[in-house]
């Protein structure tokens, strides 16, 4: 361990303070804003009566994300990807990301043929909002199940089990539990970890951001994701049993 | 008159509630979330040190504006205008018209060639989403300004006064001010109205959903506007008269 | 009023010479080259047996315009927006406009699941386009309404009554009606009146191009506007009664 | 020789009649109307002083063209191209042709460096756009060189020769001069030929629409396109007799 | 003649060395790697067992290519067009070439309502790939062809006779053969010769690159072209006579 | 260990056969083919004497990478990217990450301000398309190199050591190397592993598309992916020891 200090005196394996706010807005079937710290997503879930043609008439259902960021949600503006035209290669690759996170723990076949549609929105961007986002959407969806159920619906939850996901890191040679962003622009090795409440892993993704990383400081950060996992894990439970 | 009632028995001449919150998120210059009842827009002021193509050499800034809604944002979801590939027509007219409105009060001179530019995100929809963003956008403004001011970087503020807007409409044949949306997917017209501090128009748009409208409803329907317009102003100094 | 000069001492609440040539090319139901002095815009209405998605099976037709200018029809050369790809933010707010003005006197019931699509093309651009735009638009739209009733497929006109644009706008402080492009370039103040034979407004969009206007210009405005969409009414009629 | 009957009783070997109005509109540098029988391009000619990346330093100028149908101007309408977000590979196809066809009568280093953009424009399209459309663009072409040299901006006429063009096919086994759109759509082979004031090819496009052509019948083609460009490069130098 | 020497002494009416190796790829029901010289395209015939709309319901299939180059198969890298996010005008050209000449020498009635889809990709660039496409799409189509009628699925071959194409021009006044890269930048005219196994045109392409051309020029390239084309047609009958 | 049979018995931690065959075409500074048993990838690296604007004036040289698929490259044919106008989200993901993967061991000070732009496209696939893209991407990358220092152009390497990767998986419970089509589709879990000559870690991506993975299996699958990779950097290096 070295000298690094982070923000507020955080401890290498200490979570921000992470905020779970359901019933954000009024509209969506399920409506989170996560926040971890500094960084706020809003996630929405929704509920569609359809599905996407390669699951037509399968008797299942889908689940998908989108992901986006609010053009200021940045220390400098970026460019709003509506009106450049394109989602960019990152956005893709986060969306994409979330959508096979939660399609991890879902039954398609419990689902029935209609979609669950969850939105992404970073509204301030502090490092880890792709691991913000999964964390949230999971409680979205969760809400959105639950009122499937309760409406009659579906008999039974297609929702298996909890999903979290959390970012680590190596920073100037210290292992490092969900990076904000001074510590994720100075990192050597990133890594996104999704695990399922079962403490199974979903997603590793890690990236040697300069030089390339051991297998030694792999199975510290593996380890460090999996304390912060289960700790979200718990938060999900928590801001689930607060009525209603 | 008729016999329609108002959600919470608002007055036909009487504003939702309005709140402004100022330095809603933590990056850009000005940062102000708006709400007419339950819409909910957004509006970022970033600046900029650059200035678009036709407006360089001129020493003259320029300020912009972009529109956009969060896909779930309505009561049904929409499509990301992102993942689409383009913004919808709609959409580009009311970020023209939010840039328009606020470029009426500012003098381009003055604020030097740099560029202010407006992000106005809808969070949360329920009727006058648009005029919510120019009353909004023009505290986010205001803020920004304040900033360039406060770090010497212009010595004279730009800003010459103040913008507001709001909409009204006839519906069942009663003029009303500030349309929430059930009484908008209800009205024969709907009328967006952009005025100065000092109660001068800068944009009048009127349409006639329904049955065309006379000259008697429209001028019945300017002077609702006009009333509403002066307590907006209203308000948006009392914002700004809170610290910081 | 001030000394302010039109081109060949036009009156400030004269029109320039409109002409209204039906059946200027043979392949369309509706055609009509309109012109607004050195304004030259060709209007074609189409009938086609479908209507979009959203009215499918609703027993209701449709009606729906296309706007666009030709490169060269301007004082310096225009991109071909078919060669950049995208419609500008101008060219879907007036094709927007053209669609909502021509629907407010349309019985969409009596026109059977059909669509009529309207196409207005800039041949000549001299100020004004969007208003001829509209007002010829109509006439096309007559003949195609005249060609289905005479063919038996609908017993019935689904047209209700005229509908006519025109610009109005305060050059050098002087209220003037119909736009010419010199005029236009150098307006405080540009608005949009569109009207229906009976005088009741369809369309009004006012905007502050320097100095935000009063309510006072705004009335004078207004009252130029009606009487200018009269003549054009009346204009429109006479065409109509010149064979066939 | 066959049976087959033409329009009017046109012979094989007979043009349509061709009309050439000049000054068609009023901003172009050159703007011609152009009509083969009732197919009418407008043909502008836009000077600009500016050449694209590849020319720029070099001394030289550039000729380019642009193609476009107005919506209706065929017998059922065609999407717009600017709506669809981008041109066909006909139009595409088309507007290289028209570019390469007035490019081979250039001498663009006696352009200097500057553009002539070509804009080729279909109000009503009954067969024959494509080399109408080089016909007309050559007279727009030399009003905008005398402009250049009337000016004084260019000492000596940079272009050299005429170019015009012409449609044959062999229609029921006969082969015919100047195709009409039933000619058209009934014909086995199709051939474009572009040729010089002097005779000589600049293109030979000839494609076997049915059956395919021998080298007997492609020789009858190329001896009827010949005379049809003889008299189109009469027509285009009396067209350009005429004052101004 | 003059005295223009060709790479390796070629005769000026002399193939490159052609080598057509079928089975390329595993995947595709045709796939033929075909070389003339240096160039090298892929083309595979794609069976999908339905038809575009314009087909559909008509008892008949469909045949179409597109068409590509790898970024680098030319001397210096050219853009991926799937990262510019559209295909130039040269690519469209192309394949609309390529789908003509092979639907010349198809029918459509006796494929029945299913696509054969040729891809024609362009490994190594030394000109001529155009031609080089259209030579190996047969031979791709042909196995194709010869699977379906081995699997039963249709009774009768739908491809009539060969096709073939090669490209000649004039290089410093001298007609050539089957043009390389050197000699096609340096070429007056270059022409594109598609035609049947009968020894009839199916396409005929001439462009003066340089001075127009005259009619005898004109005949001493297709003289060229056919003496070429028979060759060809030749060579894919050789490769289709290897087992299996 | 089940009962799994893997194609010609291949053994659970066997790679395919693997071919490297470096000049495949002839314009490109570096050109390898790679053969992971089926899976055919053609690897070009081109060297640009220019660098993206966010490294101009920095001294410092860029590598990236962009990857696409022949449509036919698959069993059943996809849509050609550059046809529908852009690239998937997978086809960004995947060249982003061999982008990152390279990026990994050059240091881009020594390359000096050019750019190396790598093509990785996919001739045939058959499972394992970016790894192969990697480790071959990197042969072409070292050619490029050494073209640059026989030039004089650099005087050092700036590329550090080798890189390669290979995909790992879990079918039907056996933790698999280099999984093939078949295997992959059937997998709970995938992962591709990017390690540098020195056995570390340059990216991991473990994904469960089926059941979630439990740490001891992940360390079974990094296990089998490091024998794998070591064995693929010395086969680059046998590549690269045969002349030239």
């Amino acid at each position: 361990m070295t000298t690094f200090t982070r923000t507020g005196n955080r401890a290498a394996n200490q979570l921000r303070p992470v905020r779970i706010t359901r019933h954000y807005t009024m509209h969506a079937e399920g409506s989170v804003l996560i926040e971890f710290g500094n960084t706020k997503v809003l996630c929405t879930a929704s509920v569609e009566e359809r599905v996407p043609p390669h699951k037509r008439g399968s008797g299942e259902g889908w689940v998908t994300a989108e992901y986006g960021m609010l053009p200021r949600a940045t220390h400098t503006r970026s460019d709003r990807e509506a009106a450049r035209g394109k989602q960019t290669g990152r956005t893709q690759e986060i969306q994409r990301l979330i959508g096979r996170s939660l399609r991890a723990v879902f039954d398609l076949k419990l689902l029935g043929e209609r979609t669950i549609q969850l939105d992404c929105d970073v509204i301030q961007a502090d490092g880890g909002t792709r691991t913000a986002a999964i964390t949230g959407a999971w409680v979205a969806a969760q809400d959105a199940v639950n009122q499937l159920l309760g409406s009659g619906k579906i008999p039974q939850s297609p929702l298996l089990q909890p999903v979290a996901a959390i970012s680590v890191g190596i920073v100037q040679g210290t292992p490092l539990l969900d990076l904000e962003y001074v510590e994720d622009v100075d990192c050597d090795t990133d890594m996104n970890v999704v695990m399922t409440g079962a403490g199974h892993y979903v997603e590793v993704q890690g990236t040697a951001e300069g030089v390339a990383f051991t297998r030694a400081e792999m199975d510290q950060l593996l380890g460090l994701a999996e304390q912060g996992i289960a700790q979200l894990v718990q938060l999900q439970q928590q801001a689930l049993q607060n009525t209603p």
